[in-house]
C-alpha cells in the first residue's frame, strides 16, 4: 500500500495511491492519518474522493512532522572512499519542516550572494507510525510506518563553517520528500537500488543494502534518547558520489534537475529554481 | 511585562504575570499567544481568570515550539579559557519540544546504564514573536518578543559520540525553560548577571554582556537560512563552568538541585529526578 498527501482546490488531503487511482483517506495529510487509530486499516479500507494519478500535485508527504532526523555517515561504500573508521553510534542532525518540499517541487536555491555550493544526498527516508520510546528492536520494527525518498539537500558552505551542521541542512524549501509512503509490511527494506542523477547523469549509485545503521536500529538508537512520534522522518544518510567529495566539486546550478530514485519506494523530480 | 504559560485544572493557560497576581490572557499558552495579531496589547490588556503568584505551577514557557535552536561557544569568557580562535559564525544544534521542561519540573536523568554525565548550561533565552526571514538588523530587534531562562541540559557522552551534538542535547523532559517570558521594549538584554549553582554551590557566575553573537545578530544569521516564527526559542549559549570541563569533571546526580539565574529574567530551580 502506498499512501501520499496531495494538493486539492480544498487543501492538503491523504490519499491511498492505487494503481488506477488516489483514493481520499478522509485525512488533511499523511500526518494525520499516522496518528488515527488503526491508520493502516483505515487506510486500507479508505473509500473517499478519486484523484487521476497523473494530475497529482504531491506535497511534501508529512508537512508538519514533530521531528525531521537525519544520519550522516551510514553507508558502508561511503565511509570505505572517506577512510575513516566506522563509526560506533550515528552521527545525527535535524532539518525542519519548513526545510521540506514536495517530491516535485522546485528546490529553492540561495541567493548567489548568500551560497552557490548546494549539493544532493539521496536517501532512504524511514517514516515512524506508532509512538515508541526505548524501542527494542521488535517495537522498533513495529513503529516504523514505511518507507520514502528523501533529497537530504546541503548548503556545504553553511554546513561546515562550524563543527555542526544546521545551517546547511535546513535551508527552507530545499528538501524533497515522497512522492509517497511505501507501508512497511515489516520486512527489511535493505536491498533497494538508490540514485542521483542530475539532468540525466549518474551521480549517487549504490544500495540500501550499503547501510550500516539499518533503520530498525537506528529507530533504536534513537528512542533512547527522545519519543518518536507518528510521522516522524528519518532521513538514512546518503551513499557516496556527493558534489562536495567530487575532484573538481560539483554543485547544483539554477535550471537544473536533480532526480533522487530508490526502486521500489519512489523517486523525487526536482529543478533548482 | 511577564507572560507565563501555568497548568491549571482545566488545562494549560497564557497569563500576564502582574505584581499581585496571573491574570488569563484567553489563550492556551504564549506560543498560541505571540501567534495572535497584536499580541502585546492583548496581553497588556488582558483581564481573564486571576491566579494567586505563591500557587502557579510553571509549564515549559512555549509547550510546542516551531524550532528550538541552541548556539554554542557564544561566551567570550568561556571561548577564551577553552584557547579556541573566536568563531565566525554561530554553532547551532537543536533540541525538540519534548526535550523541554517548567522552570520548577525535575530534570528527568537517563537511567544510570544510559548516561551519568549530565551537565548544566544556564543561558539567556530568546522567544521570538514575528514571523522573520532574512531580517536586516531592525527587523530582527523587532522580531524579539523578549527573553527568558533556559538550562541547556547535555548529556556529555552522548553528544561527544560522534561530530554532531542532538543525542546530548535534545533528552527527553531534561531542559527547563521559564518560568517568564520578560517582554523586550526593544533595549538590548545584554547586560545581565547569569548563573548556575548546584545545590547551592556556584558553578557559573558570567554576565550576559560576554555574548559574542548578541540577540540580533543570532536572529538574523538564523533568519538567512529559515523563517524564525513566533513562539520559537533561541538558547544563546552557555559561559564558562560547566562540569565537563572541570578537573575533574563534575556531573548532575540524582537529588540534586540546580538553579540557573539571570538577574532581571527570571531563574529555573529543578531537582534531578
Amino acid at each position: 500500500m502506498k499512501l501520499a498527501t496531495i494538493r486539492t482546490n480544498l487543501g492538503n488531503r491523504a490519499v491511498r495511491v492505487d494503481d488506477g487511482a488516489a483514493v481520499e483517506t478522509g485525512h488533511a495529510d499523511v500526518g494525520e492519518l499516522l496518528r488515527a487509530p488503526y491508520w493502516k486499516d483505515v487506510a486500507f479500507a479508505a473509500d473517499g474522493a478519486r484523484h487521476t494519478l497523473d494530475a497529482l500535485d504531491f506535497a511534501t508527504l508529512v508537512p508538519n512532522p514533530e521531528k525531521v532526523i537525519c544520519v550522516g555517515l551510514n553507508y558502508k561504500d561511503h565511509i570505505a572512499e572517506t577512510g575513516r573508521d566506522t563509526p560506533t553510534a550515528p552521527t545525527l542532525f535535524t532539518k525542519f519542516a519548513r526545510t521540506l518540499i514536495g517530491a516535485h517541487d522546485p528546490i529553492e536555491l540561495p541567493r548567489d550572494d548568500e551560497s552557490v555550493s548546494v549539493d544532493w544526498e539521496a536517501e532512504l527516508g524511514i517514516v515512524i507510525g506508532t509512538e515508541v520510546r526505548r524501542a527494542s528492536s521488535e517495537q522498533a520494527a513495529a513503529a516504523i510506518a514505511g518507507y520514502t525518498v528523501i533529497n537530504d539537500v546541503s548548503v556545504r558552505d553553511f554546513q561546515n563553517r562550524t563543527t555542526q551542521f544546521l545551517p546547511g541542512k535546513a535551508w527552507e524549501n530545499t528538501s524533497p520528500v515522497g512522492p509517497t509512503l511505501t507501508v512497511s509490511d515489516g520486512g527489511d527494506p535493505a536491498h533497494f537500488p538508490i540514485s542521483c542523477t542530475v539532468d540525466g547523469v549518474t551521480m549517487q549509485s549504490s544500495n540500501t543494502s550499503q547501510l550500516l545503521f539499518d533503520p530498525v536500529t537506528l529507530v533504536e538508537f534513537i528512542s533512547t534518547f527522545i519519543t518518536l512520534a507518528p510521522g516522524d522522518l528519518i532521513a538514512t544518510g546518503t551513499p557516496g558520489g556527493v558534489g562536495v567529495a567530487r575532484s573538481p566539486q560539483v554543485f547544483l546550478r539554477r535550471g537544473q534537475m536533480v532526480v533522487t530514485r530508490i526502486d521500489g519506494i519512489g523517486e523525487c523530480r526536482n529543478t533548482c529554481a
